[in-house]
């Protein structure tokens, strides 16, 4: 019996035989030993050795073009040079454009943490002191926001991430009425895991609708701002533009790094905010920092030497990575693409690609890849509280596994996914 | 008239005579158009220059002794052969010293924000939920540490520095009787600015004392561990193994960094406590970061070897910081030892000498400064809510100017103490 025949359309002695066949292609698949991992969005060695130029930098030269020692104290919004670069690639002035230590996830931390604990410039009082916060949660979205949110006991209301971006309706209805949400969530390009790029009228939505919160905030995460897999690079949206226009201007949060463009344990951060936003985070940061690493925000001034050298780059990245991403597509198609039980992204660009499998299947499908030799992303793990409502969905990252490996590790999941299927609709 | 009378002891016409022989002399300072700098414990180019090593470091080889590569995300503890390194010099397990990014600062922030938000593994409930909190500041003391405990609204209480430590019998009194009392900041060795090192007795009361509160922590900030400007170092007592012995295991949390031995924006910082302390920190930091820069922290592996490797470090620095700390015992001598108006610390390391003046003369005498364009730390800043009860004491920080701009600065200091004093002296 072929595996091109819908799984829904079978009877039931159709289904024990297919389930037979994959119960036998599982059993080889355990049998070969492997240990392969498609959890974490990591670059792969082959990515990181394009940076190798900042292994020996900065060289004897210690001071930046304005005469800073890198070396000493001091500069706590980094080097204004490194930020005219990224604020030429991210659309923002280099005065609303600072640069931190290597991790854009602790200066989003440190945000909630001070709306928390002192509130924001126009917080009616700290967040702390309110009976209770909410934050929306596009889903399937980044498990380290909200494991940030969680953390801090912050009610996270989940919204359906469509191809175009977040449910907009759902959400400017949502703002509109309820004083309590008091931020969302957002990777507006290429986004975390579905690699939905936000349109420009969903972005303009989100930066001029009416909130009940006068201290409403974007998190705006734009981790993936020049990582294109496909030719063109995706927009960056001048989103604190249009929200000052509309009266919002203190409204977003942008952050970004260059974890996945330079080395991802030891890169560069970026804070993308109103002067007043800046003004009041630096007041807080000045309290827990003298400055940021600026010898490494140099290093990475000398490397890249403007925002040209990072776009060319990223097409190395995108040289490495594209192939990745069409093996997965090609193995999708090819194994689950006939059973119908499945759907799946095509992302342009970003690290993952989001599977739905058959509902009530991904935990189990997710359980047979690891006892196999596969780790993927724990199920749920995409939805806030980690609760996926239909248990469907499978985040998966092909940048760090070599192509043989991410073939191997594909053809296994393949395999998990439509056993765990069979395996479901005998017994209903 | 000689200055080297005691001012104390002048008749009014001795003192205006001698006031406005002061005068003369801060006019000739001021004519002299200085732009002298002694406000904060910074790293001459100097001592930078000793670590250019650094500068090129880590090199081709991204890799530890045991294999990780670490350019990429990962590893939340740090490099543990760097970690092992640092641990015998801070007298510190491995298993319980962390490696961090560059500034200790942010690691003792985030376990102040961390006990607010969530309460310590001994907490009866959030610090943020008790009524009030209340740290005990030896003073005068740290700037930066009474910065983040009155950011965040934490009574602080000022304890007297003496030369061995704070004044222990005040301390144990105090943590016996107040439940509230919640912690305590302490430079053990060379302490800023007194350069007070604390005796082993000290030590060990502080290890072992009986606490009101459960959940009492000392922020052990060993900032100057290794930074000896005499022969000998200062001992790393097992601050640790005696508070365990006594039952408090979860008491210290230990401070540390490289940002006054290598570079001091770009250096690797150091946590060590109690497993569960250690448990407890990784998991809140786990929602913030995915690991430290490993790539500054393996350049810092490279550079040292072992910790032979940074005491012989450590030697060159005092090298360059002996005669500068000299040079001010000097002038302060010469130019203040008569008159008996001013009494000041010679410490045996560390970044500072505390100068006190003539009661109620200290901010007069820095703003003197100022007008003649030497910068000194604000009055009262080494005091709880900066302000010095007896508006007396002056932290000098001699480290950053060559022995030719810190011969000029003292003696202009020395001017304006003197011209302050006897401005009191005639108007009392």
């Amino acid at each position: 019996m072929p595996a091109q025949t819908q799984l829904g359309l079978m009877n039931h002695e159709e289904l024990a035989s297919e389930h037979e066949r994959q119960s036998v292609t599982y059993e080889q698949l355990k049998a070969a030993n492997l240990a392969l991992d498609l959890t974490r969005g990591k670059p792969s060695p082959e990515q990181l050795d394009l940076a190798a130029g900042l292994l020996t930098l900065p060289g004897e030269d210690f001071r930046d073009g304005n005469g800073t020692d890198c070396r000493n104290y001091g500069g706590l919004g980094g080097l204004s040079e490194l930020r005219a670069i990224f604020g030429e690639l991210l659309n923002i002035p280099v005065k609303n454009l600072l640069a931190g230590n290597n991790a854009s996830l602790e200066i989003m931390h440190d945000l909630v943490v001070w709306a928390l604990l002192h509130g924001l410039p126009d917080s009616p009082r700290p967040w702390s002191a309110e009976p209770n916060i909410r934050f929306l949660c596009p889903a399937p979205g980044y498990d380290r926001h909200f494991a940030i949110t969680e953390s801090f006991g912050i009610d996270m209301i989940s919204i359906p991430m469509l191809p175009d971006g977040p449910d907009i309706a759902e959400i400017t209805r949502l703002v509109a009425a309820d004083p309590q949400i008091k931020g969302m969530w957002a990777v507006p390009n290429y986004s975390n895991p579905t690699g939905a790029v936000y349109s420009e009228e969903i972005v303009r939505t989100l930066a001029t609708m009416p909130t009940a919160a006068p201290d409403f905030r974007l998190f705006w995460d734009n981790a993936y701002a020049v990582h294109p897999i496909a030719e063109e690079f995706a927009p960056s949206y001048d989103v604190l533009g249009w929200a000052a226009d509309a009266g919002n201007a203190n409204r977003p949060f942008v952050l970004a790094s260059t974890s996945k463009i330079t080395f991802a344990g030891a890169g560069v951060s970026f804070f993308g905010s109103s002067d007043e936003n800046l003004a009041w985070y630096q007041m807080h940061l000045g309290k827990k920092s003298i400055g940021p690493d600026k010898l490494n925000q140099l290093r990475h001034l000398r490397f890249f030497g403007d925002a040209e050298g990072v776009r060319a780059h990223m097409k190395k990245h995108r040289d490495i990575l594209a192939p990745k991403f069409a093996l997965v597509q090609q193995i999708l198609d090819d194994r689950l693409g006939a059973s119908k039980i499945a759907s799946w992204t095509e992302p342009k660009g970003g690290y993952f690609i989001s599977l739905d499998v058959l509902d009530g299947t991904a935990a189990r499908s997710i359980e047979l890849a690891k006892n196999a030799g596969i780790a993927l992303t724990g199920a749920g793990s995409a939805f806030p509280y980690k609760k996926d409502p239909l248990d469907r969905n499978i985040r998966l990252a092909p940048s760090f596994p070599s192509l043989d490996e991410l073939e191997k590790s594909m053809n296994g999941v393949a395999t998990c996914v439509l056993l765990a299927a069979t395996e479901k609709l005998l017994r209903s």
